[in-house]
């Protein structure tokens, strides 16, 4: 079972995290990225997939031709988790 | 130059694609498609993600898990044209 962070943990983890955004509405975080076009877009996103699919967590996302706009919160634990950081620390790294 | 369809031709377009629902506040098309899990919803983006690249037309979708919601309308149009139906009959017939 996956906790839910505390309001000290979140700030920790979110400092840390330079491009994401908290939603307190959602009690999620949030990054939108931009690349050169299309093809470039959907590659980081096939790539974010397979992160997902191997962490077996997943993201609520969007695309727009060069645009992707990211949303991590835990389903199961009711809001932010560390599943939701270390995907975004992930997906972070494949950018780097 | 790409035209935005009249709304009689929309009519028309529409009548022929069943599962796509029309926008108005967009003047796009719509239609949400579910899955097994996150794998398949994601094996058909990037089929549709093939197909919008070689129609140099791209959606501006949506994925949570299994769920995969797509919009089509045409920027240089200024709304829905003759590419949107023609993109939503190719996602159509992926899944026949």
């Amino acid at each position: 079972m996956v906790e839910k962070l505390s309001p000290a943990a979140r700030e920790a983890a979110l400092a840390s995290l330079g491009g994401w955004s908290y939603e307190p509405a959602q009690d999620a975080i949030g990054r939108a990225f931009k690349f050169k076009d299309f093809s470039e877009a959907f590659a980081f996103m096939a790539r974010v997939a397979l992160l997902a699919e191997k962490a077996g967590h997943h993201p609520d996302w969007s695309n727009v031709y060069n645009k992707v706009s990211i949303h991590l919160s835990t389903h199961d634990a009711g809001g932010l988790s560390e599943k939701d950081i270390a995907l975004a620390n992930q997906i972070d790294a494949l950018l780097v």
